[in-house]
């Protein structure tokens, strides 16, 4: 397995762990949990595949919701442990949003090679499937809290679209560019 | 018609009246109801055929359309004679809901051939177009709801998958987890 | 740049500017402007894409992202001093509403020749966008209000059907049922 598809997995598996706690405050069963945490964990991919006219990418591979669904069982068992569980929501969904702007802005750069397509899907991807998540559980959305959101992703899909653009080497490129966005959004939740 | 074909009728039909009860619940004019039962009878198979990346049912075979309209207006001139609107409407949710899980597993696995995946389009287009209502209306989610709702997709949509790998006959099999899927989740309703 | 193109971004700069003027509402940051700009200004011609299995439309032609971001930067500006904001992003909205109401129901029309799907693809144009951005802003959505909204967009996709399918010169049939959708939607703002 390459880097890229490591942080693939472990984006997908961060958002489905968003979901799953907020199935947790909302006391849904364990089916509940796993189906906030695929729609979480999924949703913003899926959209991304969806306007790029690409194979929606857990069609073709049923690992990511074997992941999801692996998630949200821990979930569903260690989050009564959890004294924070909205605060721990966002530390993941910020990772989340971190990983799955640069893979977003990836693909998009990837299928049209327009640096502005790049952004659009790194900022569409990294931030739809909390958008659902909030929406489903009738919470206030993630993107209208004080701290900036759109902005990390922008930031995490600006910084890979520049590196990608100058030939930077693209493991690199995305840790870098993923450290970025998580600078940003984690400055603003620790800080703002 | 084939049995499966008229099932599907059947299962848009009375997702439709659903979100026309629901547009009654919010006195919409006569247009708000055929809207809102077109959304939520061909929300679900829309999202399942797009990820899919099947043509869009509804586009080439319009008389989906018409079923929705004729079904809303109907309730339109029906609804003021009900006395429990939402009653009726969580009722006629899980008829679809059990009709709508099973349809969604069946062309899944026909596409795909995945069990796994099956099982994901069975619970997406049986939940998609009540969440669409549900949002559209601002109610709070039938996914919320403390009877097991999901759940009953997820049975409608196993046992579908178990019968149809078995070699058991396609409309036999339809009909037997659609039963499942409408016990479980009427049986929720009814002393949940 | 024929007048159906002139039409198209103009449509979608004054969709724009009504997610602009939502996220002015909320006190966003001005990536939060021209998220919610681009949201609302594509979102409905997004959909109509999908469902028509065309490429959607901005993934190709970047410029409607680039009048998005210039409409949001704008609004960004200009919000503070206009006084009645959401009375504009109402009105603005109508003129949004009749513009895609016909550019939808064009669209449906040329790519399956059914009259039916083109009144459906001018209403889900129309509405969607719209849609999108009071879900996301946790408004109470624009269909739900008194005046007529969904009849108006079936105004414009209904009068451009006649139109068209009459041989009707497509400028001037756009021309004349985006008027007539204005007339009703505004009519209803003014008097309703």
């Amino acid at each position: 397995m390459n880097p890229i598809q490591l942080l693939d997995y472990a984006g997908v598996a961060v958002f489905a762990a968003t979901g799953a706690l907020a199935a947790s405050r909302k006391e849904l069963d364990i089916i509940g949990f796993i189906f906030l945490a695929g729609i979480t964990g999924m949703g913003g991919g899926t959209l991304r595949d969806l306007v790029l006219d690409a194979p929606v990418f857990w069609i073709w591979n049923p690992t990511y919701i074997i992941v999801c669904a692996a998630v949200a069982i821990i979930v569903y068992f260690a989050a009564p442990l959890v004294e924070y569980r909205y605060r721990l929501l966002l530390w993941l969904d910020a990772a989340g949003l971190s990983a799955y702007s640069v893979l977003g802005a990836a693909k998009g750069l990837a299928a049209t090679g327009s640096a502005t397509i790049a952004l659009v899907t790194g900022m569409l991807t990294a931030t739809f499937g909390g958008v659902l998540r909030d929406v489903l559980t009738g919470e206030p959305s993630v993107l209208l809290r004080p701290e900036v959101y759109v902005t990390a992703a922008l930031v995490g899909a600006g910084v890979f679209t520049v590196a990608d653009i100058s030939g930077l080497d693209g493991t690199l490129a995305a840790l870098i560019s993923i450290a970025a966005a998580f600078l940003v959004r984690g400055g603003a939740l620790k800080f703002g």
